[in-house]
């Protein structure tokens, strides 16, 4: 489910008050990395080692019963727990910044400029160890086939929302002539993450 | 941006730890709506007063760089802070649960069986007033246009991310003869938000 996702919505506690922020992510076995600038508040947080809690939710499809009471979503959400602590090692943060990139489009690390050593210095790489990690999930139609609200003349069922990818679009300062990446022409042919 | 997400993710929390929960919502003026069973822990920390934080998050495009580091997502997310507690009127009670299903589905109140007296007691209704709220965002292209990285011969844009709706599939009990209910119809002529 990890991998499935695009954003995380990461939580965590800044003075006494919880704070949800999304971010993009990165997976490598039990570690979740996330990265932002060295000048950001709520990577200085992360960092001196605020408990978080990283959640990530796949919306799949709105559930319509013939009730209110039984409308619903279907959808998977996993919430991990544990703690950031920044990634010091080199190798290990060059890594991390491959698996963002890899994430974030399939291919695409050895077809760009990797970071430079301004570019490592400028960025901070937290890792998280999951400690702990939940599920909640719903799939399925509407709750309501087996009651009496069956019998009404409302139509019941689910809608799925898909995500898929639009044309690209090239910078305004792509020069002319270059092709789109072999990564951007493989993506086309896939289901995109939900945004 | 509230009215354009379908879930949000809402931060409090729980003893010592930050939990971040994904939840259907609605808004009015600055009200925020959850609901959930009162039989749910979340439910009943949020009502006892917890500060929250209510995030919600679109993700419009990849954004594809020539530099490894110049790599995002163009996304539109809003943070919204306060502290929920328990709606005891009935009479706004009931509104709560009609903005949940028109949230959900526009139209969709009018033709369902709305929550009778069991329904409306098994279900926790909780209002935020937003104290604050903060903004984050990313539009547009690549940032590498105008760096020496735009003389190397790698495609950069954005591939948007767009969210649809499949075609309905109808609850297996449900009775031969009924045709999709109009809101169903016209959502189908939408775009869907983003799962």
């Amino acid at each position: 489910m990890l991998d499935r996702g695009l954003v995380a919505h990461v939580a965590f506690l800044d003075g006494d008050d919880p704070i949800c922020i999304p971010m993009l992510y990165a997976r490598d076995g039990d570690r979740i990395y996330i990265h932002g600038s060295t000048a950001s508040r709520a990577v200085r947080a992360l960092a001196a080692g605020a408990p978080a809690c990283v959640t990530v939710t796949i919306v799949d499809a709105l559930v319509l019963a013939r009730s209110a009471f039984e409308h619903s979503a279907n959808y998977d959400s996993v919430m991990a727990f544990g703690t950031f602590a920044a990634v010091e090692d080199d190798a290990e943060r060059l890594r991390a910044f491959e698996a963002f990139t890899e994430k974030l489009l399939p291919g695409r690390w050895s077809e760009v400029r990797q970071p430079n050593a301004k570019e490592l210095k400028a960025t901070e790489i937290l890792a998280m160890e999951i400690d702990d990690a939940s599920v909640k999930m719903r799939a399925g139609p509407p709750d309501d086939d087996d009651s009496v609200d069956a019998e009404l003349e409302t139509w019941a069922g689910i809608v799925p929302i898909i995500s898929s990818y639009g044309a690209p679009e090239a910078s305004p300062g792509l020069r002319a002539g270059i092709p789109l990446s072999p990564s951007v022409r493989r993506l086309l042919t896939l289901r995109a993450p939900p945004g």
